[in-house]
């Protein structure tokens, strides 16, 4: 039944901090996200780092009346992390992992072996089909000196593209997630200048929360004060960013983040605060009028200009990244170059036994060298493949970024040129006609 | 300028067979892989394994007048090998890259080096958005025997997921490329069943070229006879498959393959025949009669239950392949005990020098002990986690195909109970409505 009233739709976010043996209490703070989520009854909750399937199974179980329709994201080696919960229908679900995430020899991090993805998952919610996007990119361990920026920037791309690609028949989309990014950088830029979704925290009409919307704050027991450096206060990297569709019109009618403690509990969900956003969608007076049953692919309303401003800042950014990319890829060859220097130094030993007369060297010596050896040619060998996979996923991300700008150039003089009625101008909607 | 004439439209796929130094004459069947381009002047060309990016290159130079637009697809660790070259204006570019494609210890067979891929490109074409994927899956080293099915099985299920939810704002779809299935092998159905994509062999008005559209035959001189066994007359692996949208309608007018050797030339383009489509679009009634200015997302039109069927198949072939990934995982944690007896027999021979006494152990072999136990313990590591992204992926496939099983279900019961006036049940048309 059509109807004037807005329906409601409420959305739930949390980076949950599930690394099992690692994070602190970390099974108490499930039992109090399932307790949060069945009472709370969101109509879609967007969980992040949920590492461990066990603990994704504990919420299903937990939340199998409140919310029956559920996802878990799969990929790499441990997983992407990602989950959503729902209380209506999930029809489809589809995977994107990003190409670039960080080095798996960077242990300390880990986020390579996380498997970094965005996950989409379609909804039958109010008759409408509403494409959820969940995500979580890599994260910032230093602001001074970010070596995975150009790793960052290929994910951002990456997921708009997904994004602006994938949700062409949606009634609406809503996309949830740790973005690991302050709201003005650059990969948060380009994600909404290319999608034309919008920040619940900027559009909504009421909020309640920390102050600046902050996600990871001072107050937060389980926060690392060192992370925080130079923003003491606290930073917003979490996000609800939505839009709606010709048939559907999607305002933000509050927001509210969770503050640190809990009532009632010893300690804080996790170390990022929860997003619940409240969202009314409202018909559109073309679904009204014309009775249009699917939706319509609608470009974003960002103006040109903006676009080709942030893809130029972008391709700079893949540009030093691919530069930074190369001399590793360079250090890889040293690497084989030092291994092969060892080898010889072994033949020599076992070939001209004069050398080892003297008796300075022990089998202990030889067998550790032999391995040493080893170690160092197969490892010198998979860095240079990696990062040659890396070379590859920069230049396709920089010739995307080119094709996108070229395009957008043409769609600026066109658009300046003809004065077109379409008030976006879009190549697209010029007559079907034949070539000849 | 609409017209009741219809707009045609030339399309042409071939695997190049590119691997520079060991594919027999390279160069000089580029030369004439440039030459045919440039005089048929395709709308579009897809092109696979042109795995040097110096050929593609060498190719942008030569049709840079007969075909300005293309984009070469960037990913894994030599590449995709998939290029495009276009008459008409490419706007943007996507990629997805499959996430299970081969072992990288199956040196001899070397698909997991080439990053197999799905490559998009949308095309302004005749004032309308085509879209326009090139592809190319794993080979299928033996049929009797085809352990890289589950790998072919999923890439065919990521390949229509992409195309599915890519494609809804699109004038129409081509997809062209090496399948590396028969026409009625079981990714081939699936992909058909569910994106609706129709295969201009099947379709074609008239038809010229190899017996039963073969485009790797006996006939060719570059073709190992071995690779026949045991369809000797040749096998169709590769094509060129179109759906059109609510605007416009497709039609395969013709499709011709060569036939092997090429007049006045030595020898064939390569190893796999090529493929020309002639298509017409027809604008279609609804577009003529209410001006539809974008296409709207349609569902294939191939029966629920027909599509529920080759699901089910798929899902079979998914789990199976989950029982020979975890099989080949317990191998490789045999491979990490291995090691460590290795080198637990090291240490002891390193701490008791006792063993050594007799002289039997030289430097050498005591090197040599070293060497092979971090080989063992490294490559025994590595695939135990290769293995687990492995086990992620084929349990993310078998989780959506679920999802899509369970999706395509409740279509059809509903379809039964409300005998809607919606002819393919979709449950997307029900009115925009407020849920208490």
């Amino acid at each position: 039944m059509a109807t004037e009233r807005p329906a409601k739709l409420r959305v739930f976010s949390l980076n949950c901090w599930g690394i099992r043996f690692l994070s602190q209490c970390c099974a108490q703070r499930y039992e109090m996200i399932a307790e949060l989520l069945d009472r709370e009854q969101h109509d879609v909750a967007l969980l992040q780092e949920v590492w461990s399937e066990k603990d994704f199974l504990f919420l299903k179980n937990k939340l199998s009346s409140s919310h029956p329709h559920t996802h878990y994201f799969k990929s790499g080696v441990i997983g992407s992390g990602l989950a959503v919960f729902s209380k209506h229908r999930i029809q489809d679900a589809l995977l994107y992992q990003y190409s670039l995430n960080g080095y798996p020899y960077m242990l300390c991090h880990g986020d390579w072996f996380g498997g970094k993805a965005v996950g989409l998952v379609i909804v039958d919610m109010f008759g409408l089909k509403a494409h959820v996007y969940v995500t979580h990119l890599h994260a910032e361990y230093s602001r001074a000196r970010d070596e995975y920026l150009p790793h960052r920037i290929v994910q951002s791309w990456e997921l708009l593209q997904f994004v602006r690609h994938t949700s062409c028949g949606a009634g609406m989309v809503i996309l949830g997630g740790d973005l690991n990014m302050h709201p003005q950088d650059l990969g948060n830029r380009l994600i909404r200048a290319h999608t034309g979704l919008r920040d619940c925290y900027t559009e909504a009409a009421t909020f309640d929360g920390c102050e600046d919307g902050h996600t990871l704050i001072a107050d937060n027991h389980f926060t690392k004060k060192q992370d925080l450096v130079p923003f003491e206060k606290g930073i917003r990297i979490d996000y609800i960013l939505m839009k709606g569709s010709k048939r559907v019109n999607v305002k933000c009618e509050s927001l509210s983040t969770t503050k640190g403690s809990v009532a009632d509990k010893p300690f804080p969900y996790s170390d990022h605060e929860s997003l619940t956003a409240e969202l009314a969608l409202i018909q559109s007076e073309d679904n009204r009028q014309h009775g249009v049953r699917n939706t319509e692919c609608s470009d974003t309303v960002v103006p040109v200009s903006e676009q080709m401003d942030v893809v130029s800042e972008a391709r700079a950014v893949i540009k030093e990244g691919l530069c930074q990319t190369e001399v590793l890829q360079a250090k890889a060859m040293c690497l084989i170059g030092g291994g092969l220097l060892l080898l010889l130094l072994l033949l020599a030993m076992a070939f001209l036994p004069c050398l080892c007369s003297g008796g300075h060297f022990s089998f202990t010596t030889v067998g550790f060298l032999g391995a040493v050896c080893m170690i160092v040619l197969l490892s010198g060998a998979l860095l240079y493949l990696f990062f040659a996979t890396h070379i590859k996923v920069l230049k396709e991300t920089e010739d995307q970024m080119k094709l996108t700008s070229n395009y957008l150039q043409t769609k600026l003089s066109w658009h300046s040129v003809s004065e077109s009625s379409s008030s976006d101008g879009s190549l697209e909607h010029q007559p079907f006609k034949r070539e000849e």
